[in-house]
C-alpha cells in the first residue's frame, strides 16, 4: 500500500490539507472543498491551498502559487485526487506536472467520471502517485457531504437539534431560549458557516422567528451566508426575520422530501443543515434522508413541552432508527453527540 | 491537614476500603455501608472488612478479626469515623483501641450524634487519629445515600431511566423491550443489588409487568433482593410478577411523595432506586425529591411514544430542572449520564 511508504511529514501535511479544506467547507459547492500542501524536495512545507469559490482556483493551484519554484522535485499532498478535466479552471494534474512535482499523495480517488484520470496523467509524466492516505478521515471529514453527493446524487443532510435530557425542544409554554449552552450556540454558527443551506419548516419559522444566518464568534454576520430554505405550505408571518436581506431565502413546498432535496441539488447545494422543527425532521427521517445527527443535549429536564422529533415513521420499537455514535463530547455544559444512521 | 501526612499506602488502603464498602451497599441499611482496612506496623494489609447486615459486625470488627495480632501497632483505615456507641454491636472505637491499633485514619466524620465520639475515645487512649482522607470521594461514593439520609432524614433517591436519544421510553405501540443495551441492563441489576428499595408506579406495573428483582450477571436471582415498592392507587393486575415471592413488595398510595419517602424511612430504607414510569418520576421531580439521575440514553430515535418524564412541575424554560453532570460514559452502545440537580 502506498501510504505505508509515506513519511510522517506527508501524514502531517495531509492533516494540514484537511484543516485547510475544512475551513472552506460551505464556500465551494458544487465543487469539493479540497486542501493541498506542497512539500519541497527537503520535505518542508512550501505552500498550502484550499479550493476557492466556484470559478476560482482549485486547491493545488493555490498551493503551487505559494510554493513557486520550491515545488520542483517536491511532493503534493492533496485530500482528493487532482482533477484531469478542463472546466472553469485548467486540470490540476497538468498544473502539478508542469510545476515539476515529483510525487503526489492523495486521500480520496475522484469518483466523478469527467474528472477522473488525474493520477494517470501524472503517472504518464513520470510522477510517483499514491492514493488512499487518511482516506477514511477525509471522507468522514471535509469531503463527507461531497462524497455523499457524488455517490447518491442527493445533498448530504445533517440534522442538528438542541433538546433537554428528556428530549424536549421547548417548554410547555413554548419558551426555548436558550435550551443549549453559549458554547453550543457558537458551534451552531460554525456549522452554518460551513454548510450550503439551512433548512427549517414553516412551523418553526412561525413559532420562533429564527434568522437562520451564520455569525462569526464576535457576533458579526459571517462572510459566507448559506442559503436559507423554508419548507412547508403555511404562509410565513409578515416581517419574519428569515425574509430579510441578510441572506438569500428559498421557499419549498412541504410533503415531499426528495423533491425538496432535488430542488436543492439543482441549485448546487451539496451540504444541508436541517434545523427543524420536529415535524420536518420527522419527515426527513421517515423518508430515510438524514445522513448525520448532531444532538446538543442540555443537562436539563422539563417533563412537558414539544419533543425534538415527531412523526418519524416509527410505530414499534423494532422499526426504531438505530444510530452509530461517532463521537460524544462536551460542548460547554451540553453533551454533544454526533451519530449516523446504522448501516450507512 | 491530617491527610497530607498520609502515606500512599494509607491512600491505597482507603480505596480498598471504599471498594469493600461499595460491595455491601444495599445490605446494611439503616446502618452505613463502611469499609475498613487494617495495615500492620510495616504498612502491609493485614485485614479488610465491610459492614455486615444489621445485627452483624461492623467493618472494623470484621477487619480486626482477619488481622489478629498484626493489628497491634498498625493503622486502621476506615471510610467512616469508628462508632462510639453500643447498639446491637459493641463500639468499634473500643475494639480498635483494645486491638492496640496505633493510628486510625477515616474519611467521613460520623454526623450521627449517638455514635459520634469515636475519634475522642481513640485519642484519649493515645491513638493517633486523622479524619478527612478522600472524604469527598467517599461521600459521593459508598456513603452517598447514607450521608444524605443522615443530613435530611429522607432516603436518597436515584432516578434511573432508559430512553431513546429523543427522550422516549417506549414506542407508540407500547413496545419498550429493549431500548437499552445488554450492558446497561446488566448494570441496572447491579444498581438493584446495591439499593434498599426499587420504586415503580402502578401504571408501569400494569403496562410492563416488571419483576423489579435483582439478578446476578449469570441471570440467577441475587442474594440480596431490595424491597419492591409500588406507588399509586390503581389496582395491580392479577398475577403481576411484582407480587410473586421473589422479594418483598410494599404498596404505597400515590399523590404524596414525602409521605411515601417517610414510610420507606420508617422501614429502614436509606437508598431508593426510582425506576418509573414517567408520571411517578415527574411527581418525585415536582416534589424536589430526586437526588441523582442515571440516564441510559440509547442511540435510537422513535419520534413518537411516551416520554421518559412527564408532569415534573415545569411549564416554562426558566423553571427547568438544571443538572450538573457528574459523569458521561458509554454503557455498551448507550450513553450513560450520571447527574445531580444543580445546587445539591
Amino acid at each position: 500500500m502506498g501510504h505505508q511508504r509515506s513519511a510522517p511529514a506527508v501524514s502531517a501535511a495531509m492533516h494540514t490539507a484537511m484543516s485547510a479544506a475544512g475551513e472552506v467547507r460551505g464556500t465551494t459547492s458544487p465543487n469539493p472543498p479540497v486542501g493541498c500542501v506542497i512539500l519541497d524536495s527537503a520535505g518542508e512545507v512550501a505552500g498550502v491551498g484550499a479550493t476557492r469559490p466556484p470559478g476560482g482556483d482549485h486547491a493545488e493551484v493555490v498551493a503551487l502559487r505559494t510554493a513557486g519554484e520550491r515545488a520542483a522535485g517536491g511532493t503534493a499532498v492533496v485530500t482528493l485526487e487532482p482533477c484531469a478535466h478542463t472546466g472553469r479552471t485548467g486540470p490540476c494534474a497538468v498544473a502539478l506536472r508542469d510545476a515539476g512535482v515529483a510525487r503526489v499523495v492523495y486521500a480520496v480517488a475522484d469518483p466523478n467520471p469527467p474528472a477522473s484520470g488525474g493520477a494517470e496523467i501524472l503517472r504518464a509524466a513520470g510522477v510517483e502517485v499514491e492514493g488512499g492516505l487518511l482516506e477514511e478521515e477525509v471522507v468522514a471529514g471535509p469531503l463527507r457531504a461531497w462524497s455523499h453527493f457524488a455517490r447518491t446524487g442527493r445533498p448530504h443532510v445533517t440534522w442538528k437539534y438542541a433538546a433537554t435530557l428528556d428530549g424536549r425542544s421547548a417548554a410547555a409554554d413554548g419558551t426555548s431560549r436558550w435550551i443549549s449552552s453559549p458554547e453550543s450556540r457558537d458551534e451552531v454558527h460554525a456549522l452554518r458557516r460551513h454548510c450550503d443551506a439551512i433548512v427549517a419548516g414553516t412551523g418553526t419559522v412561525a413559532a420562533d422567528d429564527p434568522h437562520l444566518t451564520a455569525r462569526d464568534p464576535d457576533g458579526a454576520p459571517a462572510a459566507h451566508q448559506p442559503l436559507r430554505v423554508v419548507v412547508g405550505d403555511r404562509a410565513l408571518p409578515e416581517g419574519a426575520r428569515v425574509l430579510d436581506a441578510a441572506a438569500e431565502t428559498l421557499r419549498l413546498p412541504g410533503g415531499d422530501v426528495d423533491a425538496a432535496l432535488a430542488a436543492l441539488a439543482a441549485r448546487g447545494v451539496v451540504d444541508v443543515l436541517l434545523e427543524g422543527g420536529p415535524s420536518l425532521a420527522g419527515a426527513f427521517w421517515a423518508a430515510g434522508r438524514v445522513d448525520r445527527v448532531l444532538a446538543y443535549v442540555a443537562p436539563t429536564l422539563l417533563g412537558s413541552g414539544p419533543a425534538a422529533l415527531a412523526d418519524a415513521g416509527v410505530s414499534s420499537l423494532s422499526q426504531a432508527w438505530r444510530l452509530d455514535i461517532e463521537q460524544t463530547t462536551m460542548s460547554g455544559t451540553d453533551i454533544r453527540i454526533s451519530a449516523v444512521p446504522r448501516g450507512r
